[in-house]
């Protein structure tokens, strides 16, 4: 999307050598800076610092890593060395696994010689996939967008999201933004509330950034304000991401989501969530009970990066001295909450049969 | 409440001169600090920079404001003057008022060489009588909490609180607090979930300190994570304070307790509100409809206090240069997802009938 009036995607190839650039997201809001990647050691540290991140970004650096490594050493031994340096970088990260087989399945059979130019291609298809994948999720949500647009001629549509499903943990469009991002195209009144999304603050630092950066109408509001603006009719529709979706349409988001779910019930606005359908595990049913959710650092509750008045960037601490604290990461949002889910095929209903009926190839018998 | 081992009020009379000592809320948690005052305008100035904070300290502050200024110059002229620079230094804080014109009726009758000692007493029996309500308000939740802790023995009860309506916002025990306390006091095991509430960071930086100074075993968790914890049976009641109560049961409160009042429902967790009977309107019903929600500074939900790593207080910026944001400071939730509001004079269903059976002085016929 575009960034100062210039239209960017969030990992590319620089040069004709085959340098890789990317938006350092570790300074964002407050620069805008990109760093040029030479090897895979670099790209591994990037992921791991994340210089890059997001599921799907971090999936097409790491596919990026690979062919940096092949450009430098296209051996056997380089490839499995790349392999194990990037699969290091962030150890649960699935996209990251995904994206480095593949590379290694393309690339082990080939010559040598041959495996340069293939890793740059197979890298630069990921990056292609994901973004087909995001506009068409966008495509999809479009229509739910415009339909609200038709209920109040003239008036912009206000929009709810959480955390960062936006182009800048993608390639590019992002998930729950796609829509958001084709509606503002098409020229349809849009305001969007962008909750802060606390701890890490990917709302405010990430979120409010790509979407004024690219001109959408937006407000910023603390977490807890959300319910707050559904009760007094300030929302037409909430749209989130998701990390992982059962089979049954339960959804694993950045914690706090489920809150939202609620108040979207109570108050009767529709409650979607945008997703690639490579997160949706046929596997699990019951998502409060078989979602592990990941517990970070206790740090990143007390404490936060911001700049200061002299335009630094300094980390304060916002608790007491050695408070005792809890950093849960991910929420579930049961299925009954889920007005519908917006997939890259189309929207489904958030159950089995939802699910089953636009994926029948993936779906499990019972 | 204790700090360091030690009981403390939040307001108190230093020395046989008369001076006032207050603790400095500007800079807790990260520093104790206390402060003499020792003229009305610096007292004003401490309400104003809320240094002092919360409605019954406010009021209590005010009184004592109007004691010191009786100390230097007990006459009309004095008394007239301390009245409008107290009342100026938040004038929409309803207790400033109340206190004020409390003192003013009771000191203008008076000879000005009464009128110095009259004032102290008048304000130590507002200190005190906050802290009977507040003791009261205790003996009832503590029942609350007792009642649990009889369904699950030898296991601590979990409670969950948002924003501070500790004793740090009152003279002693705060009102959500005070059950906690009491509780605690009682040998009852306990563990306080405390949200860390932004965009003012009241939990984080006060809660949080006054209960762990206390002794009272507690987590810090996002204001996102509150229904997480609570889907998860990690919460067995939820109390919070309240601003404003209607005739109705209906609350407002710190922005973001609506959202918890939602998750309490969803998981069968009890919610109560703990008041001192002033703050209920019996003139108003429908509270989402009728009472009006402060907008702040949008600059606190973009700029956060904290402290950094050489130990200077420092405000960083946590968004976008800019960026438009809402501040919505309260939210009203709905008396049908209230369990009980906790009173002085016990505890009373959130609806008409139940506020009518508990204060039926005060009800006004329909």
């Amino acid at each position: 999307m575009r960034v100062g009036g210039k239209p960017w995607r969030t990992i590319w190839v620089e040069n004709e050598a085959g340098d890789v650039g990317v938006i350092d997201q570790t300074v964002l809001p407050h620069r805008f800076i990109t760093r040029r990647i030479e090897t895979a050691p670099d790209m591994a540290a990037a992921i791991r610092d994340m210089v890059v991140r997001g599921a799907p970004l971090i999936g097409a650096s790491a596919a990026y890593g690979m062919a940096l490594a092949m450009r430098s050493d296209p051996s056997d031994d380089a490839l499995d060395d790349a392999a194990k340096t990037l699969g290091a970088a962030r150890p649960t990260a699935v996209n990251l696994h995904w994206a480095i087989d593949r590379l290694v399945k393309l690339l082990h059979p080939l010559p040598p010689s041959a495996r340069r130019q293939a890793a740059y291609d197979e890298a630069l298809a990921i990056a292609d996939e994901d973004v087909g994948i995001n506009e068409a999720i966008g495509r999809h949500g479009f229509e739910l967008i415009a339909a609200k647009a038709k209920e109040k001629p003239g008036k912009p549509v206000n929009i709810l999201t959480h955390c960062n499903a936006g182009w800048l943990a993608t390639v590019d469009w992002g998930t729950a933004t796609a829509p958001i991002y084709k509606a503002h195209e098409a020229g349809i009144p849009l305001h969007v509330w962008v909750e802060e999304t606390r701890p890490r603050n990917q709302g405010a630092s990430l979120t409010a950034w790509e979407l004024s950066q690219h001109g959408v109408p937006m407000s910023l509001i603390a977490d807890n304000a959300g319910g707050h603006v559904m009760q007094h009719g300030l929302v037409d529709l909430v749209i989130v991401g998701t990390d992982r979706t059962t089979a049954s349409g339960d959804v694993a988001n950045k914690i706090g989501t489920y809150l939202k779910a609620l108040a979207a019930r109570d108050n009767g606005v529709p409650f979607y969530v945008a997703l690639p359908s490579p997160t949706i595990d046929f596997t699990l049913d019951n998502g409060v009970r078989d979602i592990p959710i990941e517990e970070r650092n206790p740090r990143e509750v007390t404490h936060i990066q911001g700049q200061d008045a002299d335009g630094r960037l300094v980390e304060v601490n916002l608790a007491p001295e050695g408070v005792r604290a809890r950093n849960y990461a991910f929420d579930v949002t049961p299925a009954r909450l889920v007005s519908g889910l917006i997939t890259e095929r189309g929207v489904a209903k958030a159950s089995s049969d939802g699910l089953a009926g636009l994926f029948p190839e993936r779906t499990i018998p019972a």
